[in-house]
């Protein structure tokens, strides 16, 4: 087996990194990093998440093993979603790119403003 | 103005979040944190990455103040790709992103495999 290589274009590796690397995987990972949260509670903090982007988000995570889906029998029925430890090591490395958009949101609109004026 | 929150649908640090988590900003940028290149070596490097696609990652990574272009009057004219200071900052948290897939390629798809088997 070649060593995965994410620049080779049939490694495998793209297609996870094209997963992980996902807005919505930072934003729901981030929170779920910190304890189990229900669908409902996850699309609120979320802001702006359609209930079918969270859905498809939540199923991806869940296939991929970094996200558990559990529903517990109560009326209405109620669906609890929890990081696994490959999660969390996900969440580890994510964390930081969600903090640097944070940090540089003003340096990157400054510059999108300096490109905008020449262009 | 408030602090920067991604959770927040209109705070402008969601924008560039959709921006910078892409796979080909991961890979692009990865290679231009280690020195400048020219557009048809970055497209050789991360295979099977489309011209349109390439050119489009680049002019928004330009955008954002995270790279610079140069041209070389050369015959035909050279183009040359650099990471700013910015952009460097940024590759420093996309790093282990893609080391991150390129580690865990096996979990996921094993996750997947018993995912799709219940399915």
């Amino acid at each position: 087996m070649q060593p995965a290589n994410a620049y080779a274009a049939q490694c495998p590796t793209r297609l996870v990194l094209d997963r992980v690397a996902d807005k919505w995987t930072v934003l729901v990972l981030g929170l779920l990093a910190e304890g189990p949260l229900r669908f409902n509670e996850l699309r609120r903090r979320v802001e702006g998440v359609s209930q079918k982007m969270l859905s498809q988000t939540l199923k991806g995570l869940e296939r991929d093993g970094l996200v558990t889906r559990r529903a517990y029998a109560t009326v209405p029925v109620t669906v609890e979603y929890r990081a696994t430890p490959l999660g969390h090591t996900l969440s580890a490395t994510l964390d930081p790119l969600r903090i640097w958009a944070e940090t540089y949101i003003a340096e990157v609109q400054a510059a999108q403003r300096r490109y905008d004026a020449v262009a």
